[in-house]
Order: structure tokens, then C-alpha cells, then sequence
């Protein structure tokens, strides 16, 4: 099962490096993570995405809670939370191909930031259905370079 | 100075915490990291901003690339590459204020993607002055929770 993990850590040196070795130590292969400095700069929010059995999971979960920068975690459950991931992808395009590319970005509101004679670069926000739609669409044009940053959450409401 | 890299590596159990560890073993504090899968599933691309010195950041590339599961690693220069972030923002709003953010909303085509009757949760995409002074008109609302991915790059042009 695909779990989203949102792990604040203290935005110090290394905090990453242990978070990933816990998971890889204990045979857990991340799908997708990203992490960056939250409102506050010295706090960092790790979104993970992992597979994995669930009482494995808790383990894992645990253990992180017991590594000493780290301030909370939360595994987020379908409909708690709101999830995006952004993707650029640098699709083949010429003069026969680039209004149909267009076409497609205009129905998932992708945008066009870089465009050379042969290649467009897009970007596409959206959650994972969105962006496996456009990706299975602009596909068959050929890629040549992709990044994606994951999945990013949020808890939907606030329980205060 | 500010660095983005693009490192592709191998789909592999343990590459994230190891080039992680590379890093913080060296000295560098990661400011933004991201890593999933490419077009291919073997292989994942990271891309990370940090901060640190040229000839330190060449000598931590350089002990990158011989780690065994690294495939190539780029260090963007200013102009060589396009850079997206993902900023998911939660800010308070009430019947008062909820206007006003949409409005700021509409200038940075930031999309509201969740409502509750004292907050909204904001999505918006773009560089890194566009999401500062995004971030900077919104702010003042007061934010209760904030995720961000961090730069995803690409390379602008094709040199094949």
C-alpha cells in the first residue's frame, strides 16, 4: 500500500541523510520525497511517499519519531489530506507537432516555459491522476527529460 | 552561492540516503531536495539546492560521481536551466478576508484548492521571485501550514 508521510524535522544538518537511511535500513524504498524549509526556517517539511506493508510502516514510523530532530509526523489516509505533484517534461515538439502539444497543455492547464526548434519544455501541476492523464497523452510525442517532485500534502482542515 | 543540481541515479534501496549522507558528511546543509522516478522507473532524479562554496561544492561533485548508483550530475549555472517550485500554502481567511486572497490569488494564477470556513489551502507554481513575493502578499493573512518542493530544474535546451 502507498503511504504520504509529512515529517517536520528541524531544518539542521544531516536531519535528511538519517530520515532516508531509517527507511532504507529498514527496507523501505522511497518512492518520492521531497523536503524544503516550512514558514518557519529552522523547521523542514519531508513529504514521503513509500510502499509498504502497514506494521512494518508503524515500525518505521516509531523509530523515526524516536530520532531526536524530528517534531512530528503524520500518515496521511485518502480524504485527509490534499495532495499535489509538479512535473516538467521536455517533450519532442516541431512545426507539425507543437499545436496538438499545445492542445494537450491547454486541457490539463499545462504550461510552456522553454521552447526550442525541436523540443518544448511543459509544466503541469495536479494530483497523481492528473498527471498520469497528461503524461500518458504527451507521451507518445517523446521525451527527453523529465523531473517530477513528488507528491507534496497538506491536512485538509485544521483540528484546532 | 546558490547551487541546483540535477543528479540521476539508479531506482535503487539506499541511493537517496547515501548521496544525502555524502552531502551532510562533507559539510553541505541541503537547503531543497527532491527525488522520483523519470520516464525510465530505473531511474530516479534528484534535484537539490545547496548552499556552499565553489571549490568544496566540485570536490562533493566529484565524490557524487563516484558513487557507484550515481548515472550523472549537472550543476546549474544562471540561464542554463528552468526552474519550477510547488508551494501548497494553508492561510487563514473568514468571510472578511477570503476576497482579498482570492484576488491575489487570481494575479499569481495561484489555485484554491481546499476550503474550510477559517482557512483555504492555496496551490501555486512558479519561480523563486514569483513564490517569494507570492508568499510575501500572503503571509500577513497569517499561514497555519506550509509545504513547498523546493527547485525542480531541467535543462533549457537540448545539446545532442
Amino acid at each position: 500500500m502507498k503511504h504520504t508521510l509529512s515529517v517536520l524535522v528541524e531544518n539542521k544538518f544531516g536531519v535528511l541523510a538519517r530520515v532516508a537511511g531509517m527507511f532504507s535500513g529498514r527496507g523501505f524504498n522511497i518512492d518520492t520525497l521531497n523536503v524544503a524549509p516550512t514558514q518557519n526556517p529552522e523547521i523542514s517539511r519531508i513529504t514521503a511517499t513509500v510502499h509498504g506493508d502497514e506494521s512494518h510502516l508503524d515500525q518505521a514510523i516509531k523509530q523515526l519519531n524516536k530520532l531526536v530532530n524530528v517534531i512530528d509526523i503524520k500518515d496521511f489516509k485518502t480524504g485527509q489530506f490534499v495532495a499535489r505533484e509538479l512535473l516538467m517534461v521536455k517533450v519532442n515538439a516541431n512545426s507539425e507537432t507543437r499545436s496538438e502539444i499545445l492542445q494537450i497543455c491547454d486541457i490539463f492547464r499545462a504550461k510552456i516555459i522553454d521552447a526550442s526548434p525541436t523540443s518544448v519544455i511543459v509544466e503541469v501541476t495536479g494530483n497523481e491522476g492528473k498527471i498520469k492523464a497528461f503524461y500518458e497523452l504527451i507521451e507518445p510525442f517523446g521525451i527527453n527529460d523529465l523531473a517530477r517532485t513528488g507528491n507534496l500534502a497538506l491536512e485538509r482542515r485544521m483540528f484546532s
